[in-house]
């Protein structure tokens, strides 16, 4: 664990930028915790949207939250290609989004290699005195879930977790067939009803697949980037449900 | 207004039994309000379903916590050939749901008269001294939306509904699927993932074709009947949200 960047403390949540250093690798988030603590909290685990990155507003705005009104602690990594990850400038604002669908379509060891960057990112918030090895949650929409889902199949340490805006569908869809029904943690599942990337039937057929019996599906009219305040209340008061000591 | 039953006081819960004359018949209904208050409030308008009565366990758990919670007002009256409605005695469980199934399919006066009883129950609770005319809201899953969806289409006072349990299917198909369109309240719009009534497929029909902009979809594992306490709470939240003054 490396903190490479600023450690800054605004409006009662300390923010902090850390490398994990994973096979030759490293792995770029962002840590957000309440400043001057010590001892075990739940940790929140968010996963960015394709064209996104740790810094995403919403995600940010979700880690704050969960310290903010939980005393939680919540870190955000960036995903393949994205963020810190990306090779040169990041000042084109699309293609992101484009290079993530060609490593999606071509790279067979994406899903694996995030899988182990969380993993190995767990590994070493847990051994974080102010973190500790509490209740962990998983938070990802979108490519979010497209890399979470396998993450939390993958991983017993996660309790909970609030997934959406993706289907049965992708490249990597006989993967995230395959991991779906082993998940078996509570879930909120979130979708858009009128989601531009990802039709009805497959995003349906996903919620149908998860494991869990303790899961429920949260539907709102709009488009794919257009999950409403009212769904970012719901995750917090279903994190902290599942999460609180 | 007529108050044919006992007045009880229990846990903070004033509970009345009342009657509401209409063109020659009676409307019975239940009456929950706070114990000794005067003055104006919000009142949620309670449907049960099939087989159910305005006595039966959710609908009163509902009305009295809305009072208890909120201080609101609640009520629910009977529905066709249920409760104090019908002729005889209601010892054999069952028969309610079959004979609503048969006035459903045989009488095509059914849905206007029970939304003429609504409009006739609101416009007298308006009028009792403890209620008053403030926001109104509409309670109803099941045979609950069968007759409330045309009744919020019909009735403005109304001002936000929690619906569901229903699709666009049954002998009153059509004259929901044209009153759907016609709800513009918000409108908070549950299902059973595995409703054993009521196809997937038609109830995702129902909730597109709600008219409402702010309309959200919940959606859990389970049959018709097994609505999760999780969705009561749900709906308080929801109600409070948009009826509180």
């Amino acid at each position: 664990m490396r903190w490479p960047g600023e450690d800054v403390v605004a409006k009662g949540v300390r923010e902090r930028r850390f490398d994990v250093d994973r096979e030759g690798r490293h792995v770029p988030g962002l840590l957000w915790t309440p400043p001057d603590s010590d001892g075990s909290r739940p940790l929140v685990l968010i996963g960015h949207g394709a064209s996104g990155s740790k810094r995403e507003a919403y995600v940010v705005a979700l880690g704050r939250r969960l310290v903010r009104h939980l005393g939680y602690a919540a870190a955000a990594i960036d995903g393949p290609v994205h963020g810190d990850r990306r090779k040169g400038s990041g000042s084109v604002p699309n293609l992101p989004f484009l290079e993530f669908g060609q490593v999606w379509s071509s790279d067979a060891t994406m899903t694996d290699a995030m899988v182990g960057d969380w993993r190995a990112t767990l590994d070493a918030l847990q051994a974080e005195p102010d973190i500790g090895v509490g209740p962990v949650g998983f938070w990802g929409l979108s490519m979010g879930t497209i890399l979470g889902l396998p993450m939390i199949a993958a991983e017993p340490r996660i309790s909970v977790a609030v997934l959406g805006l993706m289907g049965l569908t992708g490249p990597t869809k006989s993967r995230i067939a395959a991991d779906a029904p082993k998940i078996r943690c509570p879930v909120l599942f979130l979708m858009q009803w009128h989601d531009e990337l990802f039709p009805r039937e497959v995003v349906l057929a996903l919620f149908d697949a998860i494991g869990s019996s303790d899961k429920r599906l949260h539907a709102h009219p709009g488009k794919h980037g257009d999950v409403p305040p009212e769904e970012f209340e719901a995750s917090e008061r279903f994190l902290a449900l599942h999460l609180d000591p």
